[in-house]
């Protein structure tokens, strides 16, 4: 059997079944054998002897989604009625939308939220600078902020390019954590223009998440982001990845009875998801950290942080456990694999070796990127560092939320399921927790009071 | 009798009303007597004989409200039970939030907005850029931008206490023409900093909205942003205030039979609304406007850009409209009111010359600020930019959504209800027509075609 194909094309057809044994069973199979699978499935209507149905296909090409087609063309009592893009229908204007909390119907309604209402509320506020985290949206609301030189696998595509990805995010912070995500693009390669234009707009949030801004310009904007802002900021890609990672890992760690702490790690690429996967686990306690990357100047970052530099023969014979966040697919080698090794392979959409190749290999055990979104960890991680009012994301804040997140897998999954509401709540909780302990509050009188 | 006082404070209270005649009517006459009027009055409950009522009350000053609640309080089946601040209610927790466009329920919903689905969105933004005013946000989404220097009535507050009035503008926004407004603060007077900082995140948006930024200041912002965005940048101040001054003028000038091109028209203020008003008639047609501002630099201006410097009495004796935007209760005194003259004295919440007093004095026709809202033009002004894609808003922008909001206002109104959207649409209609005729919008062929 082969191994699982990547999907990158979804899409919606609607087709009508003639009532005819299996009809459902025969186009499913059918749709399996080019190595399409199924999204949701909805009734649209029915009559004495057919039912019209819309089926999501997920495809791994657009070729396959066309065989597929061309073979329900031929298939009795099944009519392929019409085929949509899902996926630029559910675009279409945008995924987000600014709307007011309250009900304004009346001249009397608009008088309380405008003026002459508001008047006292802004005076307030100029009384008492702090009032302004009650009475506006500034401390639930984060800035996403990109330049769109590192989106998802695609690569310097430009902030315009990126703004899909950036509303899908907000729209998650929304669903997930109750918080206002407001993108916001920057067409600039230089960090002094981005670091000068985030700093300017920052009176506006209550904390800046930096999205998909490429390596190595990620480490120096936000580090002077940090340093010059009393709100918290955080690069996702770094911290939010390292998150999920140290989630999993502490889940695998129980599976096959490693004490992660004494492991050795091998980080294959060191670029942002690597660093940061990199920083977490040092600061969680792991001491014997190897690396490699094909930039020398990553490699020499990597050694002055007190990282182990080698190469890719060298993290694959020395690291318990192996992690790839390279984006090349394929690049390790089956043969490099040591008996009982941990791999995860985590870049997507094609992970540098598919997970049973490695099992084969004599792995131990073995993931792909799919599960390890940063989605699992960014709602609560905010969302948290909002509600304590946190100047800054430290490394117990980042650890607190992996163990609450490796706790919430069910059976053997490594984390659990990013639409469980429970789960960011958790985080969160346990996120406020440890800023409050570890006295990165604005506040901190309140907190020993 | 009394001219109308000024509205400062609301309070909703809980009062318990005794069956006992005329309770309702007792009370009402008794929070007259005190200057106060009724906003919203909504029952809470009712008992076999008592109905409870929430009244929102609206009071010239706290003291007055006090003894309200004194006198109530010694009134016969009548019972206060609570009051409540309910401008402080309505504006706990900020007035907006960033919401999903879509449902998004399970793991595969996830998939057609967020990974794998929303790669092949950026893809195809990034192969034709056009595509992001399909698929995205930006074209429907306007920056509210404020520094804080200029909010309402209450002057240099700082951004952060702007931000209750911003997060009006942006509820106003989406209840009124469909559109995101998001508020952006920049902590800033330097007119360099301001434009940069906009200009660097201009990417994001559709349309820049600056608001509440102090003149000489602004004028220099908003022409510098104007030429370097190819995206409309409207300052409120000056160009909302000026479209529905001239919608006003347009009602004016049919009621009391005058030709407004022809009219001497003087301006008392030459801060962001008065220059918008002086700039909006010049270019309806208006040739002869006296000027008048206690800062030099202002009235300089002013006569370079054409207008007629004088003085405050140079104005009063020779416009037949006057217009006054000075922020200075009382600064026009009745025994300067020319015979016949029209006097809009506009300054919130305290007019120069009460509209009683001046036809008392003689002067034809006469308003305060209160009904010349700029809410009436900018929902309607924005979306008809940005329908029409248009690269800035133009004077015939401005003159066509003046002329279609005075249309709007009823009877002897001198501009229509705020809250009607079939106002704002037709707005919206002859903005994007005066954009295509002028030649202002992106796609100039596609129009021609």
């Amino acid at each position: 059997m082969k191994y699982e194909l990547t999907i990158r094309v979804i899409k919606r057809a609607r087709v009508k079944f003639v009532r005819f044994p299996c009809h459902l069973g025969r186009f499913a199979t059918m749709v399996g054998e080019h190595g399409g699978a199924f999204g949701e499935i909805k009734s649209v209507s029915a009559g004495k002897n057919y039912k019209i149905r819309d089926l999501d296909i997920h495809v791994p090409s657009e070729a396959a989604f066309e065989a597929i087609c061309d073979e329900t063309r031929g298939m009795e009592g099944i009519d392929l009625v019409r085929v949509t893009d899902v996926v630029q229908e559910v675009h279409e204007g945008g995924k987000i939308r600014v709307m007011p909390r309250m009900p304004v119907e009346s001249v009397d309604d608009l008088g309380l939220i405008y003026t002459p209402g508001v008047a006292s509320i802004c005076r307030q506020i100029r009384q008492d600078p702090d009032l302004a985290y009650r009475f506006t949206t500034i401390p639930n609301t984060v800035a996403i902020v990109t330049n769109g030189t590192a989106i998802l696998g695609l690569g310097d595509i430009g902030p315009v390019a990126g703004m899909p990805v950036m509303e899908g995010k907000a729209l998650l912070f929304q669903l997930l954590a109750g918080i206002n995500g407001v993108p916001i693009l920057i067409d600039s390669h230089d960090p002094d223009r981005i670091v000068e234009s985030v700093q300017a707009i920052a009176p506006t949030f209550g904390a800046i998440k930096l999205e998909d801004i490429k390596a190595p310009e990620c480490f120096d904007i936000e580090a002077r982001l940090d340093e010059a802002l009393d709100i918290p900021v955080v690069h996702d890609d770094q911290h939010g990845t390292a998150v999920v990672v140290l989630a999993a890992l502490l889940n695998i760690a129980e599976y096959t009875y490693i004490d992660l702490k004494k492991s050795s790690v091998g980080i294959i690429g060191l670029g942002a998801a690597g660093t940061g996967i990199f920083k977490l686990l040092r600061a969680f306690g792991v001491r014997e950290i190897y690396g490699t990357d094909i930039d020398q100047a990553a490699l020499e970052r990597f050694g002055q942080a007190d990282g182990r530099p080698t190469d890719l023969a060298g993290v694959m014979s020395q690291s318990k456990i192996v992690i790839a966040t390279t984006g090349v697919p394929g690049l390790i080698e089956a043969s490099a694999v040591q008996p009982k090794q941990v791999i995860l392979a985590l870049s997507n959409p094609d992970p540098e070796i598919e997970p049973q190749a490695a099992i084969e290999a004599g792995a131990a055990f073995a993931a792909d990127g799919k599960g390890v979104n940063n989605a699992l960890a960014f709602p609560g991680l905010f969302k948290g560092a909002l509600a304590a009012r946190a100047t800054r994301v430290n490394n117990a804040m980042k650890i607190a939320a992996a163990t609450v997140i490796a706790k919430f897998a069910q059976g053997t999954d490594l984390v659990p399921d990013i639409l469980r509401k429970d789960v960011h709540d958790a985080v969160a909780e346990a996120v406020a927790q440890a800023a409050y302990k570890t006295g990165v509050v604005k506040h901190e009188q309140d907190v020993n009071a």
